[in-house]
């Protein structure tokens, strides 16, 4: 704790007499509150940050919050990280304090007076990227702040937790492979987005080191929406049957539901005609049918491991580290040996018991 | 606003007067601090509740917060309700706390602690019923609280919002009768929760306009979860030819799932062989495959009722009102009418051609 002995000394008392200003001036800058000319705020705030002032006495008497920020909570990721981080508060007796804002990037910079108000034990961002002017103003109040990224594209130089992507595209794309599928296909995410890339990344490494080929008609970007997966399996399922892929990699689980619907709508029953691998295994994965054979994110203890960050960060100095935890293949029903692969009789009745009326709908949608 | 005339006029000075305790006891007290004797605390609960203190220069300087309560977050209707209270908070400038504690019934006592100390606008609690001791201590404090039920039971002299369950089972099994089915199962809730019961009388009701039985074989109780409703209908499906349902209402959208599972690995093909409809009409109905007909429950939009509600309650007399919102059913395609009424080939390439292009794209939009 040599930190800790250096730092928090200073007073609001000492912060005013450097600033010129007086201690109602700083209290109100430390309290985000908007009747502070700019320049003032500003240097109150340089003062602040290098004297890295700590707001210690208060913080335990108040109700002890955890703030976590995403910019939209439609999406299967925010239950599972807002249970993630609730299971540290409630450990803590803190509650969670839970903000939509901004766009994918960043939060909104309205976010930020609200948070200096709140003053929460730390705020975990769901955010690839954080403005300068943000890091600053939460780092002058000493408020610790810790970067979930499911997309992979940390900040250097803040903390943040991620996972694997290029090893878990890898380890999808290998499982199809030993189960005997060649033609592979691949819908990954937005391009735009560095998990998108890792995950495809991993899924040509696996496809190389097999010496399988993967032409540019296997190669899709997607959304991660049921939209995105359904729209890419169902131009690739309408390939030629040479060129058409007896198993889509579909790069998140809502991707895999679309893909799911467009074997159906396409009359191929999922395994037998056309396996499927999605990616995050959230809930719904378990719940599909058939169940997904998914990469396990482990969204939970990201969240988990991003609050215990921000509880050591009150104690310890923020260092710039990168967590990435591990993924897992988790294999359910809807992958199998491709149909080729064995005579079609035996697999016929075996399949029979499936959907036999299928069977001549799939002929003639071929 | 008479109301507000008289109330809100007593001061912390004469609460203490009244109690023959100190103003920092009465603020004590308020503040949910446990060093005061528990008779004076409850001396002085009585006097702030009898006289309506109202807590007002405060809470307008603080960050205001609403709360949300849940027993647990492991469930669709989780984010569907945080985004209800999540949209009415931002257009507020509040953020949400999100807690979970507690059993279906009622919150932890501990939980009562951290939200005297966390003055919230208002209190949204997702749970039946309400002790009376959280009741007195919120009102104490003059702290607003609703209640979300979508179970279907409110407390009597709480604020509450609900849906309309029997409708919902009604509409969903004339749904059914109107595309020609007469032997339709149901797989309701649990048997100790009121939506469960209101469904399965809603189903009953339309069965006996029709004319049609409903024999103990095709009436089922599940847990709400996939898996019940694939145990359930495992158990229809197993029935001989004449007794095995046609259709199967699901109760919620997770039972749904499980009936849809249950059908493929019967080699049933829905909506072909078996119609399904769900309940609740949450994401993952969109999202299945095929996408499911279902009971729309405004689980959103009673959140935001609730919400709207506390802030209501921050000038208006709490009155003990109960807010039941319309349901309605959604079509979309886990529902045709029954194999036996039209000859079988057609029908089939109808299931697998048809369904895709017409009738998502005409009846997604619903």
């Amino acid at each position: 704790m040599r930190d800790d002995e250096e730092l928090g000394r200073i007073t609001l008392a000492q912060v005013a007499k450097k600033a010129g200003v007086s201690i109602s001036t700083v209290s109100k800058v430390l309290n985000g509150r908007q009747d502070v000319a700019p320049p003032t705020r500003i240097k109150v705030e340089r003062l602040l940050e290098t004297h890295a002032y700590r707001r210690t006495a208060r913080s335990s008497r108040e109700a002890p919050l955890i703030e976590i920020v995403f910019h939209e909570l439609d999406s299967m990721w925010a239950l599972e990280l807002i249970r993630g981080v609730e299971n540290v508060a409630k450990a803590n007796q803190a509650s969670v304090v839970l903000t939509e804002s901004g766009t994918r990037h960043s939060p909104s910079p309205d976010w930020i007076e609200g948070v200096l108000q709140r003053r929460p034990i730390g705020v975990v961002l769901v955010f690839s990227a954080l403005p300068q002017s943000v890091k600053q103003q939460l780092q002058a109040r000493s408020i610790p702040f810790v970067i979930i990224d499911p997309a992979g594209d940390p900040e250097p130089d803040v903390p943040s937790v991620g996972s694997a992507n290029w090893t878990g595209g890898l380890a999808a794309t290998r499982h199809l492979i030993e189960l005997g599928h060649r033609r592979i296909g691949i819908i990954t995410g937005p391009e735009d987005m560095l998990c998108s890339l890792a995950r495809l990344d991993g899924y040509r490494s696996a496809m190389g080191m097999a010496g399988l080929a993967t032409g540019p008609e296997l190669v899709r970007f997607g959304d991660f929406h049921v939209e995105g997966g359904f729209d890419r399996a169902t131009e690739m399922l309408a390939l030629p049957r040479p060129q058409r892929p007896t198993a889509i990699f579909a790069g998140s689980d809502l991707q895999a539901l679309g893909v799911l619907e467009a074997a159906r709508v396409n009359g191929l029953r999922v395994p037998h005609d056309l396996s499927v691998v999605g990616y995050d295994d959230v809930q719904v994965a378990r719940w599909s049918s058939p169940a997904l054979t998914t990469v396990h994110q482990p969204l939970r203890q990201m969240a988990e491991e991003a609050a215990q960050m921000l509880l050591r960060l009150r104690t310890e100095e923020p260092s710039a580290t990168r967590l990435e935890l591990a993924t897992s293949l988790v294999v359910r029903n809807s992958t199998a040996p491709p149909p080729e692969s064995a005579p079609e009789a035996p697999k016929a009745t075996k399949a029979t018991k499936a959907t036999p009326q299928t069977v001549p709908a799939a002929r003639t949608e071929d």
